[in-house]
């Protein structure tokens, strides 16, 4: 079972409307998101940081859909060394929640041997994004450069310190990138105000949150949409100074931009130019390519296309 | 720590609106529970029956506010073993939420070591039903016989089977008897009709669910009334032959009765009277005690009236 197939199941039990980054109840968009110990984080990390990317998901999820955050409801499930360390976690859960203008308003509280966290947010927009609004000929836009996320939870796994210091036999790279890819894997953005100001674009036709990958949330995008795309690599922003370090950390850029997840920069599309559109929002965008008629995800490198295969995250495929 | 702490403090954080059973956003009720494996149910319960359990205690708490329940959200984290029957638990939501008219309109799915189940729900009503209404003077009102779930629980704990079949070696209670308490255990039906009268209802004046057990939550709505109780021990309704049953299975039914948590039996106020009240609402209720200024809980049996101690489910307590 996959991933896919599990989903598919969902709608045609439940509604077929299923399937978009939050569920649309009127001018209302409602969210879920659930983070669970030694899946989604590990002790290592500290608790305000797991408590601000908890809430940080589902605002992303909010934004993607174009949402201006209302309230939120957290319901967790506390460990004894949480349970420990609860008042560090809520704090920072207040003041992300400040910051983000969104109220906390409830919730539920339990023991577990794991902890768990999940978040339910809801935001209200009069024009809700959807996956499914892209149309042939529509340019395909990234937020901001992506491949971050996924270069710091290497860089963890193989014992960088949270403030970039290696681990002591290691090849050499900066430790502000290290520091800085981290941060963005630890303590993701969500772009709450440029999904806000998208809803206002009657230009904008489609939108999705990189959670699980370029290739795979682009796959959704086209899918949802019923079309394909062509994106060029060369225009994809990638994380500052990331080609460099990559090869000094084993790993190969390519495959941390297209497939790398938890990068939460926003995928949309839109008829307008790139230079049009970042005037419009006062913040750059990257156009990256093209939304096709044929329904295949391709890639363009060095003047060759090629078909791009999904290989983001799948929670229940064995081989991602 | 124990709950209260942690409560109060999360109350001091976000909002001291925060304590019902659900969260009153205008005319929108909002909830969330989470079930967790191995704290909240066990591997031996089939997936139909927590599917159904995750979501009638949410819906408990909407019944708990007066709330016509309108939409959830379903997070769900699968182990290997749940993943494996999927299907079954998704068919009996799906069946779950048509019964209640309840539309499924979103959800996360991950992966996870134990099963994970966080739902959601929202209701509305124009009149919630806090836990601070109650006035001196009010009578106080269960909904049902109560003690039936803590039995079912024991049975369970003790080798029963889901059918109410014995252990080898045990004391006799009647299959009927053991079938019937399993069943208020691990498949709760929750008030949601009746919560949607009591709201209807202007002289119904404070309402909370028996999840953590009567003494506990009647401490609850008294806290939050800044007033105390008085009930009466004769008074209180008891799940059928849970007398007789009880000392072969070494159950004090006293201790079940006052102190027994999962029943989601409503309990409420009202100036009305037990005939009066259940006249109106077309079913039985039952009046157990009334409200009294000081701020204490007592107990009459016999006569003879004691402090009522409150000894039900405290998440983070060891003693509980």
């Amino acid at each position: 079972m996959n991933e896919a197939l599990l989903v598919a199941r969902v709608r045609e039990l439940f509604s077929d409307r299923i399937g978009d980054d939050g569920a649309v109840i009127g001018d209302q968009i409602v969210t879920t998101d659930m983070l669970v110990e030694d899946v989604d984080f590990t002790r290592s990390i500290p608790l305000p940081f797991i408590a601000r990317k908890s809430l940080a998901v589902n605002l992303s999820d909010l934004a993607a859909m174009g949402a201006t955050p209302s309230w939120a409801v957290v319901a967790l499930a506390l460990p004894e060394w949480a349970l420990a360390g609860i008042d560090s976690f809520l704090l920072a859960l207040r003041d992300a929640a400040l910051r983000h203008r969104i109220e906390i308003v409830g919730g539920d509280l339990s023991s577990a041997e794991r902890l768990t966290i999940a978040i339910t947010a809801s935001g209200r927009t009069s024009r809700p994004l959807l996956r499914s609004g892209a149309r042939p000929g529509d340019r395909i836009f990234l937020s901001r450069p992506i491949g971050g996320s996924a270069t710091g939870l290497h860089l963890l796994q193989n014992g960088w310190s949270m403030d970039g210091d290696p681990p002591r036999e290691t090849a050499y790279v900066h430790r502000e990138f290290a520091a800085s890819a981290i941060r963005r894997h630890v303590d993701p953005e969500p772009e709450v105000e440029l999904g806000m100001a998208l809803s206002a674009l009657a230009e904008v036709t489609a939108c999705i949150d990189v959670s699980d990958g370029l290739s795979t949330d682009l796959a959704h995008l086209c899918e949802a949409s019923r079309c394909g795309a062509e994106i060029e690599r060369e225009r994809i922003p990638m994380f500052p100074d990331l080609l460099s370090a990559a090869g000094t950390l084993g790993l190969r850029p390519q495959e941390v931009v297209l497939h790398g997840g938890e990068e939460y920069a926003l995928l949309f599309t839109s008829s307008m130019r790139e230079s049009e559109l970042s005037t419009r929002l006062g913040r750059p965008v990257y156009a990256i390519g093209k939304i096709v008629q044929e329904q295949e995800v391709r890639i363009v490198e060095n003047g060759v296309s090629r078909p791009l295969e999904p290989r983001g995250w799948d929670h229940f495929s064995a081989s991602s």
